[in-house]
C-alpha cells in the first residue's frame, strides 16, 4: 500500500510531558515468545494472614505492632529510602575543578510511609468496595494536608510527595497485602521536574496549560479515551511506552488533592476502581502495574499551582496475556522506548471491556 | 554523627549524560525481601539444540535456514521493529492545529539484525574464548561499515545504528542462544540524541570533550574504576542506576568501530570477557543484563564526530544474589531512579573479584 498507516507502519510519537520519543512498530506483535512467563498472583489467599507484616495487629521489622485498623492505616516505612534529618554536605572542592563540574551531588531529607488500603490480605483495588476505595483517596488527601502543614509549622524541608502504587510481582511489589507508598522529600524528583518543565515552556508559548489543551484533543478525537466521568478523563495516550499504559487526568484545572470536593474524591475512587476492574477483565488476572500520582508540589504558591495539573500514570507490563509481558530492554535502555500495538488499538480493547463486574464475580 | 557519609546518607547524583538525576539511599541495602526471585538460566544446555532457531542450519520463523556457521552468524530479524521501505505520513492537518501541536509523529526506516555470536547454544560472552569475542567485535565492525556504505551508495535514510544484547530471561532474552541485536534508522534514538545534546552543550562550555574530562577524573580518583587496559576503562559511573552498572569507555578519542586498529578491537574483546567474567562470579550465576554500545552517527560527519565518543553501557538488574534482583518501578518511573548501594560500594565488589577464571571453571 502506499498509504502510510498507522496500525501497520513504524514510526516514533512524541511525549511531550517527558521531551522524548518512543518507537512504534505496531506488526511486530506477532513475534512468538519463549522468553520469561510469569506467574500470576495465587488467588485464595487468606482475609488475614499471621506471618504478613501488614495485616492488622500483626508484627513489624523492628517491633511495632501494628493497630487493628478497619479502613486504612499509614505507618512510617521500617526501611525509608529518605531520612528525616541528616548532616549537610560540606564540599571543599572548587568550584572550578573537573570534580565540582563532573560529580554533582544533593543531599536528600524525606519521609517515607506506607499506607495500607484495606486491613484484609487477599484484597486488591478492584477487588474492593467504591466505600473503601473513598477512604484510600481521603488517606492519601490527609497525607498531602498534614504534611503542608507540618512543612510550614515546624520549618520542613519537605517540597514534594510521591504517592505511587506497585502493584503484583512483576512489578516489584514485595508484599500482597494490598497497600501503597508515599515518598516525602525535600527536592522535586526528576520525572516531576521534567514535567513541570514542559508545563511551564507550553504555557509561556501557548497562554494555556498542556495538560487542558491535550483533555480538549483527546475529548475531540476520542479514540484514545478509555472512561470517563464528570471530573475525569482516562486515556492512553498518544505517546504511551507500556502496552496498556494509561493516564488518569482531571477535566477542570485541579493542581492537588486537597483542592478536591467531596464529589471530585468520589470520581477519583469510582473512575479508579473500573479502570483497575478493566485490567483485570483484560487477560483475567489480577493485573500487575506501577501507578503513581503527580500534583502540585506541598505548598505550591500561585505560579506553581498554575503550572500543575493533577493526573495519575498507570504503567502496566503485561502485554498478550497474563504470563507474557513486555521487556522494556536492550533497545528501550540504550536507544528509546519501543511500543508493540498502537495506543488506539490499546485504547479499543480497554474501552470494550466490563468496567462494572470482576471477572472472578461473574455469575456465568 | 554531623558529619556527611556518602555510604550513610541519602542523597541525589546527577547524570550529565542525561540531565537527570538518582536517589541514592545506602541503608536501604538491609531490607528484608519477600518478593519475586529470578530462577537463575539452567546450566546443562546441551551445546546444540534442535528446537532452537539460532543454532546453525535450523529452521527459521519464515522458512529460511540458518548456515552452518562456525564462529559469528548475522541475519535480518523476522520479526524486526521496523522495516528498510514504508510510504511517507501525509498529514493534512493544520500546522497551528491543537492536533498537530500535542501529537507529534515521525516515521521511521531502517532494518533490524540478530547477531548470533557463537554456533554454541550453552555458551555465553564470559564462557566464549578471547579469539571467538575478537569475531564478534570484528562482526559488529564489519556491519557498521556496510551499513554505512548502504547508505552513502544506495542513498538509504540511515542514521544511527544500536547495537545491543539482551542477556537472561530476567532481561527479557527471549532465546537463551548467545545472540544480540543492531538495529540501523533514520532517526538518531531519544537516549543517544540526549547524549549527544550533552556532550555539545559541554564543548561549548568547557572546549573539551566531557567523556575526555570523566575519565581523567576517575584515573584521578580511583575508587570507582572496574577494569582497565591501554585502550580501555570501565568504571561503575558515579550516577548509576541499576545496582552493577558499568560504563565501558574508550580512553583515546574513539567515535566508532570503524575507526579501532586491530589491537583496539583485541583490547575490547579482552575487556568484555574480563568484565562479564567478574560479573558472573559476583552471584556465582549467569549474570543478566542488558548492554548497548553508543557511538557516531553513521557517515558522521566531522562536527559528529568530534562529538561522538565510543562508549558501552552494562545494566544488570541483580541486586543481592542471583535470585534477587532490583525493581525500577513505582518511585523510579513517577520520581526518579532510586539505588540501593553507592557506585562506590558497587566498583569495589566488582574490582575484587576474579577477571580471569570463570566460576564454573575453578580447579576445586
Ligand atoms: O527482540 P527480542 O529479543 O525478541 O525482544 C527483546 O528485545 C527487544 C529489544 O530490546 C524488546 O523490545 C523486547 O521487549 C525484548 O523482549
Ligand atoms: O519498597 P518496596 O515495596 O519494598 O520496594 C519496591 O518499591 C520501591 C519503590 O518504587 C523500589 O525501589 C524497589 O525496588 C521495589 O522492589
Amino acid at each position: 500500500s502506499s498509504q502510510f498507516d498507522f496500525a501497520d507502519h513504524s514510526h516514533r510519537r512524541y511525549n511531550p510531558l517527558t521531551d522524548s520519543w518512543v518507537l512504534v512498530s505496531p506488526h511486530r506483535a506477532k513475534r512468538p515468545w519463549l522468553g520469561q512467563e510469569e506467574s500470576p498472583s495465587k488467588p485464595n489467599a487468606p482475609e488475614y494472614d499471621a506471618a504478613c507484616y501488614l495485616c492488622p495487629g500483626n508484627l513489624r521489622a523492628f517491633g511495632d505492632f501494628n493497630p487493628s485498623y478497619s479502613s486504612t492505616f499509614i505507618f512510617t516505612n521500617d526501611f525509608p529510602a529518605v531520612k528525616a534529618k541528616q548532616p549537610e554536605i560540606n564540599s571543599t572542592d572548587s568550584p572550578t575543578s573537573l570534580k565540582s563540574r563532573l560529580l554533582k551531588t544533593q543531599s536528600v531529607e524525606g519521609q517515607c510511609f506506607v499506607i495500607c488500603f484495606s486491613p484484609k490480605h487477599n484484597l486488591t483495588i478492584p477487588l474492593m468496595t467504591f466505600e473503601a476505595l473513598i477512604k484510600v483517596v481521603g488517606a492519601w488527601t490527609d497525607l498531602y494536608r498534614w504534611l503542608e502543614k507540618e512543612a510550614a509549622m515546624e520549618n520542613k524541608p519537605y517540597k514534594y510527595l510521591q504517592i505511587f502504587e506497585n502493584k503484583g510481582t512483576a512489578m516489584g511489589c514485595s508484599n500482597l497485602h494490598p497497600h501503597g507508598q508515599a515518598w516525602c522529600l525535600s527536592t522535586v524528583p526528576s520525572e516531576v521536574e521534567q514535567e513541570f518543565r514542559a508545563f511551564k515552556k507550553y504555557l509561556h508559548q501557548h497562554s494555556s496549560h498542556l495538560m487542558g489543551d491535550y483533555i480538549t484533543l483527546e475529548l475531540q478525537e476520542r479514540e484514545r479515551i478509555v472512561l470517563e466521568n464528570e471530573t475525569f478523563l482516562v486515556v492512553v495516550p498518544y505517546w504511551a511506552v507500556w502496552p496498556f499504559e494509561t493516564l488518569v487526568v482531571s477535566k477542570p484545572h485541579l493542581t492537588s488533592l486537597v483542592e478536591f470536593s467531596d464529589a471530585q474524591r468520589k470520581d477519583l475512587a469510582l473512575i479508579i476502581k473500573q479502570l483497575t476492574v478493566k485490567y483485570d477483565n483484560l487477560f483475567e488476572t489480577s493485573f500487575p502495574y506501577s501507578m503513581g500520582l503527580h500534583q502540585a508540589p506541598l505548598n505550591a504558591n500561585m505560579k506553581e499551582r498554575a503550572n500543575s495539573w493533577f493526573h495519575m500514570h498507570f504503567y502496566p507490563p503485561l502485554l498478550r496475556s497474563a504470563t507474557v509481558r513486555k521487556f522494556l530492554v536492550g533497545f528501550e535502555l540504550f536507544g528509546e522506548p519501543q511500543r508493540d500495538l498502537t495506543a488506539e488499538q490499546a485504547a479499543h480493547r480497554l474501552r470494550c471491556l466490563d468496567s462494572g463486574v470482576h471477572y472472578s464475580q461473574r455469575s456465568s
